[in-house]
């Protein structure tokens, strides 16, 4: 088992996979580093120390098997069984989150959803049928589900996190503007639309003040 | 100016200062970075060395005043202003962006939106009657206009990361799942679901494989 590859390494590994099926769909069998970085916007030297935390693709000046290494990167990431999840929350960020194509062809569906709003539980979206956030728990017990997918006002997203944390969640997808806490095995990654745009007006700010 | 402070650290500036602002709601006037680190899941030294590259905040053993370090962060990221964005993609996603409630309160409002679909041009989203993407650049001109969000196809998508460019957009928030190509000096930060959920299940892939 890897131990100690760094959290950002891990980060890259499926924009890298994404970059290959590209490459596969297109019948490439061979790229280089150089080619790959360049479509993704890291250096070469990057790519390389980062495969090398798993072992050793590709021979020098060769490149690497566009095929061999999807595979590699697949197997690694876990990518190679389906998997399910819960979503709590709804409104109308929740349902398009139900309704986002890009999920199922990735291997990820969307079991149970849930919702804390009496109007909203009982209703059905896109054939999910909203269940109160209240059984989450119980909902959850006799299912193999290990992501949830939080989608509630950042008022209620740590008390949502902590039932599925409960429940036997160990990866959230949250999309709640808050820094979620969990215990130490249970991962969290943040969509925060707000956040990506406060860190590249940082840059933008500077290009644009007045030239004096 | 600052130079060459890397990526990762203005990646979590958005965060100290959402930490900061929620802190300040609570009445708070002084917070250390132990405090700090606790609530983000980052140590202390991380904390300070991040801001160490804006100058000198706090001082040893007293901890951060809170509302003077937010109030440089946010002159820091440029969020002492407003900023106007346009929207591409007005299908189900780019309604769900167009409805989102997290980006007024931060300055961040969507004054455009287009689309590809003549069945959706003309169509009214939001009070935002929506334009032909075709129009995108003349309908820029006379705009200051410096981000452009991104909510179409994967297959359209650098297309009209394209137009956002020659229109003069030097930040995009890209939801479609591919890398964009851009020029140097405009700024790309990906929101995509698929990649975050792909990182996570390396991690639990290991936690529920079965025991021997």
């Amino acid at each position: 088992m890897p131990i100690a590859i760094p959290e950002v390494v891990i980060d890259r590994l499926p924009v890298y996979a994404r970059a290959l099926a590209l490459l596969e769909r297109q019948g490439r069998d061979v790229v280089s580093s150089q080619e790959l970085g360049e479509q993704l916007g890291v250096t070469p030297a990057q790519i390389r120390k980062d495969l090398s935390y798993f072992g050793r693709f590709g021979k020098q000046g060769r490149g690497y098997n566009v095929g061999r290494l999807l595979a590699e990167l697949r197997q690694i990431l876990g990518l190679t069984r389906d998997w399910s999840m819960v979503l709590v929350g709804v409104g109308r960020l929740g349902r398009a989150i139900v309704g986002y194509a890009g999920f199922a062809p990735q291997g990820y569906r969307i079991v149970e959803v849930f919702d804390s709003d009496p109007e909203i539980v009982g209703s059905n979206v896109d054939g999910l049928t909203v269940k109160p956030v209240d059984d989450l728990e119980s909902a959850l017990r006799d299912q193999k589900i290990e992501i949830g997918i939080v989608a509630v006002p950042g008022a209620n997203a740590q008390d949502v996190i902590d039932k599925l944390v409960a429940a036997g969640v160990k990866a959230i997808l949250n999309y709640a503007p808050i820094a979620a806490q969990v215990p130490l095995d249970v991962h969290v990654k943040d969509i925060d639309p707000v956040l990506a745009l406060q860190s590249m007006t940082f840059y933008v700010k500077d290009q644009t003040s007045p030239a004096k």
